[in-house]
C-alpha cells in the first residue's frame, strides 16, 4: 500500500507519522497534499473557541464521546496550543487528557505544540484539516484559545465556530474582552451547574442583542431590533447560547443539535459555498502573494531592498517613496 | 503659511483637519505626509494597552497630566476604539473623557473610531503618530485595547509598551488571558487600591519569572532561571511591577521614572536603533508587497485567477498548483 493509499484509507500510523512531518514544513509534504486535495471537501469542520479556564477541552472531550456514542460518524480532534507561553493554556492546566476515548478507532486525537508548527500555526493547522478531510473524517473539531491572528484564521477553516464562556468571572464576559463574540455561530455556557451561569447567559445575550441589532441598523440603516426576528428567520442565524456542564457530560446532545441546524442553515442560504469560496481565495491570493515577494526579491536581489531601507531610515525618502523607487 | 508649515508648527486647526484626512484615507494625504517625513523620528511613543475596565484611559489621563505638570514636553494623545462593536471598550463605557487636560496648548488628544479609519486601523494609526511626530510632539501616547493583530500592529509602533491590569478578577490575570503579557516592557497594577491589589501583582511575577526563564532558557539552551538577573544587569530588560491609583493621580512620577528607564536602556543597549530599523524595513516590505500584487493583477487581470480559483473549487488543483499555474 502506498503512503497516499494508507492516507486515504486513514492508517493510524501512516496518519500520525504523516501530521508530523506536516508540523515539521518537511519539503516532502507538498507533493502528498496535492495529491490529496482531490479527495478533501467532505469533512464537517467546527472550531471551539475559548479562554483557558472555560473548560474547552472537557467540551471538545463531551461532543466528541457523544458523536461516537449517539452517530455513526468518526471524529478527529486538533488541539491547537497557544503560540506564546504566557498565553495561559497549558499554564493554568486547562489542557484536559482524553483518556475515555482513547482506544476507539473512529477518532483520532493531535495535540499540536505551536514550536513544532514550522510553517506557522495557521498553515500547519489548516494542511492538517486537509489531512483528515482526505482521510475520510467525518467530522473535524478544531480547539483554539481564540486570540491573535493566527487564531483567528484558524477559526476561518471552520463551518461552524463555538465560543466557549464559563461563570465564576461575574458580570465578566472573557470572550467579549477578546473580542472573539462576533465569530461565534454558537455560544456555550459551560460549567453551567457553578454559581453565576445565569449571569453569565444573560450577559452573553444582551450582548448578542446589541450585536445583532447594530449589524441590522448598519445594514439597514433604519430597520429597528425589535422587528427583527419573527418576521424575518431566514435572514440571518441569531447564535443560541446552550448550557453544558462538560466534566458531567451533559448538554452534549443539545449541542450537536445546534451544530446540525446551524450546518443545515448554511446549506439552505447557499453560506456554506460562499465560504468555502472565500477560504480557498484567501489561500491562493496568500500563495501568490507570497510567490511574487520571493520571484520579485531573486531578480532585484537584496541589496536594492537595503539601499532603500537606508535612505528610509536617514529620512530622505519615505517608505512610499521608497517603495516607488524599488518598483521602477 | 503653507499647510506643511502650519502642520510643522503644530498649528491645532490644521492638525485637527488633516488628521481627519488621513482617517478618511484621503488621497492628497500621501504627498504631504511624503514631505513630512523628514521631520520625524524625534518623539518618544509609548503605548498603554489593557482589557477594558483596567482604568487604561484614566492612567492615560494621569500620565499625561503628569508629564505636563513636571516636565516641559508636549503630548499627543491616540486613542484607539476597538475595530469591534463586541471588543468592549466604548461597550462597558470605559472611555473616560479627558476634562481636565482640555485647553492646554501643550498637549493634543485624537480619539479614533475604528469605522472613521478607513486605510485600516494600523495604517491610520501609524500615520497619525507620524504627524505627531513631524508637529513636534515630545511624546506620543498611544492607547489600545490590545486584542486582534491590528492592535499588535499597533504596539509595534511603540518604543515602549505598558500593559494595564487590574484587581478583582481573582487570581485571574487579563493580560494572560488576552495573550498580551509578552509584550510589556513596564506592567501596571491600576486601581491599586482596591482589594486584591496584592494578588495580582503576586500573579503578575509568578507569570513573568515563568517567562523569563523560558526566555533565556531558549536562548542558551541550559542557563537556570536562577543564575540570571544579578550577574547580567545588561543582557535584557526585566519589566518592573508598578501600582497606580490613575483616578486619584497616584503614581504617575514612578511610571514615568520607568518609562525613561527603559528607554536608556534602549538607546544605551543599540536596542533603539534596531527597532526603528525592523519597523522601517516591515513597512517598506508591506508596501512593496501590496504593489507587486497590485501591478501583477492588472498586468494579468482578474480572469485567470478567477479561471484558477474554479480549479481549486472543483478540486481539480490544489491551492499550490493552481498557484504554480499563475506564476507562468
Amino acid at each position: 500500500m502506498s503512503v497516499d493509499e494508507a492516507l486515504l484509507s486513514g492508517d493510524r500510523f501512516t496518519l500520525s507519522r504523516f501530521l508530523t512531518q506536516v508540523e515539521n514544513d518537511d519539503p516532502q509534504v507538498r507533493a502528498v497534499l496535492d495529491r490529496l486535495y482531490a479527495h478533501t471537501g467532505h469533512a464537517q469542520r467546527i472550531g471551539i473557541t475559548g479562554a483557558p479556564g472555560t473548560g474547552k477541552s472537557s467540551l471538545v472531550n463531551l461532543l466528541a464521546h457523544n458523536l461516537r456514542a449517539t452517530r455513526a460518524k468518526t471524529v478527529a480532534v486538533i488541539a491547537v496550543d497557544p503560540s506564546s507561553p504566557f498565553s495561559g493554556g497549558a499554564l493554568l492546566g486547562d489542557r484536559v487528557r482524553m483518556h475515555d476515548l482513547a482506544g476507539d478507532a473512529g477518532i483520532f486525537i493531535r495535540s499540536m505544540a505551536s514550536r513544532g508548527a514550522l510553517g506557522g500555526l495557521a498553515l500547519t493547522t489548516a494542511r492538517m484539516v486537509e489531512v483528515f478531510d482526505a482521510a475520510g473524517f467525518d467530522v473535524i473539531l478544531i480547539e483554539t484559545v481564540g486570540a491573535g491572528q493566527a487564531e483567528v484564521d484558524i477559526t476561518r477553516l471552520a463551518h461552524t465556530t463555538l465560543v466557549v464562556e464559563a461563570p465564576g468571572f461575574g458580570d465578566d464576559i472573557q470572550a467579549i474582552k477578546a473580542g472573539i463574540m462576533e465569530i461565534a455561530d454558537i455560544l456555550i455556557v459551560n460549567k453551567a451547574d457553578l454559581p453565576g451561569a445565569e449571569s453569565t447567559e444573560r450577559a452573553l445575550r444582551s450582548n448578542l442583542e446589541i450585536g445583532y441589532s447594530e449589524t441590522v441598523n448598519r445594514k439597514s440603516g433604519h430597520q429597528s431590533a425589535i422587528d427583527r426576528v419573527p418576521n424575518q428567520p431566514e435572514e440571518g442565524w441569531i447564535p443560541p447560547i446552550l448550557r453544558t456542564v462538560a466534566t458531567a457530560q451533559e448538554g452534549g446532545s443539545e449541542v450537536w443539535e445546534a451544530i446540525e441546524a446551524h450546518y443545515a442553515y448554511l446549506q439552505r442560504s447557499g453560506k456554506l459555498k460562499q465560504m468555502e469560496r472565500a477560504r480557498l481565495q484567501k489561500e491562493l491570493n496568500d500563495l501568490v502573494q507570497a510567490r511574487l515577494v520571493d520571484t520579485w526579491r531573486e531578480k532585484s536581489g537584496t541589496l536594492k531592498m537595503e539601499e532603500a531601507l537606508q535612505q528610509v531610515i536617514e529620512r530622505h525618502w519615505s517608505p512610499e517613496q521608497a517603495a516607488d523607487w524599488l518598483m521602477d
